[in-house]
């Protein structure tokens, strides 16, 4: 199962940061794939090759300005999507019937205003607590329940460091 | 057992939006208190309070600049500590320990440099991955397995606001 995160409506300088976490937050949890939409920014993308250069695997960062397109053909080839919004049904109710089903999945989060088509689009609208907090956090709990905590031990290929983790401070390996 | 979150470094208005996230997550996640240090921000006090007063129960964002004095206080009073950092031990092989204890719960979330003292003073350095990510989804996965995953269903006391779960589209509940 391969799963993609479709970050809608990213903000160029605004939303630098927080679009920097989802994508790196999609990585460390076990996507394999983002694509964004709204402003492209470069600058970002680098970023996020550079940390995949430096702490290994493949990841993909893609800009797809017209996102409506992008679920349509994820859609097509046979892939679920799986909208991440604090109006949808609670994950814990819902992720034993989303962890079944070996389909590829997409995982949006949104930006700013998240058009009413996208609740349409999506197979499953899932809400991690039914609260206001942060699209990051809804995606790193998403993709921990997904994967059952297993991407907490994943490896990644082809690192240039890689962390050992230590009881007090710090201690990174050059590889 | 109480939790409040202590973030490290907050810097006025470059820090904005991730602070935000770290304080809404912290209060949708069950902690009951965040205790900033680095620069003052009485916009970003005033946004979590406006939520707290809209979406319920009691939720405390407080300054304080000396932040070793914070944690030496806690420590004081029979509070444990938990610095969250890549450095530190796999939160997947220390989390049942921690989750034993019931002392109460300071968690660390660092700014851009966390000096060399945190590691001391905490009696746990720990690790959401060993990878480059985000303090607000290390802080959404270490409450959500601290809390073992309960923290989903909390409900929140006296809202004006609640949202009722939907397959699609939005029912947001005026009580």
């Amino acid at each position: 199962m391969e799963v993609v995160v479709l970050r809608l409506g990213h903000r160029y300088v605004r939303d630098d940061r927080v679009t920097t976490h989802v994508f790196l937050t999609a990585r460390a949890f076990g996507a394999c794939k983002v694509i964004y939409s709204g402003q492209r920014d470069k600058k970002l993308e680098e970023t996020v090759r550079e940390v995949v250069e430096m702490w290994g695997d493949s990841f993909e960062v893609v800009y797809e300005g017209d996102w409506r397109q992008t679920i349509e053909n994820w859609k097509v080839t046979g892939g679920e999507v799986i909208h991440l919004t604090v109006y949808g049904l609670p994950v814990q109710d819902v992720i034993p019937e989303i962890r079944e089903s070996t389909k590829n999945k997409m995982v949006i989060v949104g930006g700013a205003k998240v058009p009413g088509i996208v609740y349409e689009l999506a197979e499953w609208n899932v809400s991690i607590t039914s609260q206001p907090h942060s699209e990051i956090s809804a995606l790193s709990i998403f993709l921990h329940e997904l994967f059952n905590g297993k991407e907490l031990s994943k490896t990644f290929k082809d690192a240039k460091i890689r962390v050992k983790p230590q009881t007090k401070g710090k201690n990174v390996l050059k590889l």
